[in-house]
Formats: structure tokens, sequence, C-alpha cells
């Protein structure tokens, strides 16, 4: 078996480089079946998870992982939970916001795509 | 289908009870297959996630739910995907905690068990 942790690790240096630096790529990563709840929204497909992404209102962000864990999540396919705890830097504000995040990554042809993401940030 | 905010709902408010007033009996949401990352220590099985989980030193214990957000994670099961966000309150600490957790949930005989449990601590 591949190592879980391992897969964990490179699908979310992807995935938050890909946020920070070139957000109109992530929609690649999802399916028409993928769901996404930002911040208690529901948002379903591809197309409308991409549109969701780019629309969200700062110009220039950083994510920075905190925690990273990761289980598989099938006896029957090499499907995963990621759950990451980390910090978000938007714009020029000096505070990072807590954020919490959990991706569900199924395989599809020696890669993963996202069926399930749910982000909420933690205040204090 | 149900609603399966209805049932994450119910199945937390069960959880966080029954941990907060009778961790002993929490062992029995779990399978031998079940997994619980605690804080990145990863357990396996029913009979050790309850050991580990009525090991922790704590005597009180009392969550509050802040953010709560579910989503099937299946297109052939009922299973979810349930992700918490919350304070812990510890014995007598006037300094809540604040955690994430995520439970994957799997229908079994018209209720769920746990197969995938990751707890985390967020700190500031």
């Amino acid at each position: 078996m591949a190592d879980i942790n391992s897969i964990a690790k490179q699908f979310t240096d992807f995935y938050y480089t890909t946020f920070d630096t070139n957000r109109a790529a992530l929609s690649a990563l999802y399916r028409n079946e993928s769901m996404l709840s930002w911040e208690g929204t529901p948002i379903q497909g591809a197309g409308a998870i991409g549109e969701k992404l780019q629309g969200l209102p700062f110009e220039k962000v950083q994510h920075k992982v905190t925690t990273l864990d990761a289980q598989p999540s099938s006896p029957s396919v090499a499907s995963l939970i990621v759950s990451v705890t980390g910090l978000l830097l938007v714009d020029d504000s000096p505070n990072p916001l807590q954020y919490s995040q959990v991706f569900h990554l199924i395989p599809d042809g020696g890669s993963y795509y996202v069926l399930n993401d749910i982000f909420r940030l933690n205040y204090g």
C-alpha cells in the first residue's frame, strides 16, 4: 500500500500551492459529484466549486498547514480522508486566520480527485 | 434520503454527551476496522480506541460544538463525513481549547458506526 501520509502531504502541498498561486486550476481536482461546504454553504460540481473558489474576495492568499492527518476511508478502494488544520494569511492582514479543512480523495487513474471538501474558519 | 444534517446533529449530540458523561460507552460506536487519530497518534480497533478515550487524563470534560458540516461520502452507501469544530472545557480550566474533529459514519442496521475519527486541538 502506498504510504497514505505521503499521499496526503503531496496532495495538500499541491492543492494549497495551486490555491495560492493559480486558483483557476483548482476545479480540475473536482468532478460533477464533488461537494464543497464553504463556511456552511453547500456547493456541488466541479464547475460551481471552481467558480466559488475563484470568486472568493481576496487577492493574495497563503495557506500554512499546521497539522495533517490521513486515514483510509474504505476497505475496498484506496480512497482516503485528509484532515488539515492551518493558518490562512489573506491580503495584507497581519493576523492569520485559523482554519480546518477535510478532503475525501478518491483514486482515479493513478491520481485522485476530491469527492468531499469541507472548509471552516475557526474563530477564537 | 434522510436529512444528512439531522443525522450528523443526532450523532454528534449523542457522541459528545456520551463522551462527557459516560466515556466507557464510546467503544460501542467503533468496530474492529475503525481508526482513530488522536493528536497525531493512530489507534485501530474498537477495543484500543475505547481504552485510549477512557485513559485520557482529564476527569471532567465538556464539548461545545461551534460548527457542524456533513456530506454523503459515497454514491452507493448512505455513509457520511461529519466535520466538527468546537470548544473543549477540561476539568476546572477557565480556558476552553479549540478542537477540530472528523467522523466518517457507516450505516449498520438502522444505525451508524464510526469508521474514521480524526481529532486535533487547534493552538492559536
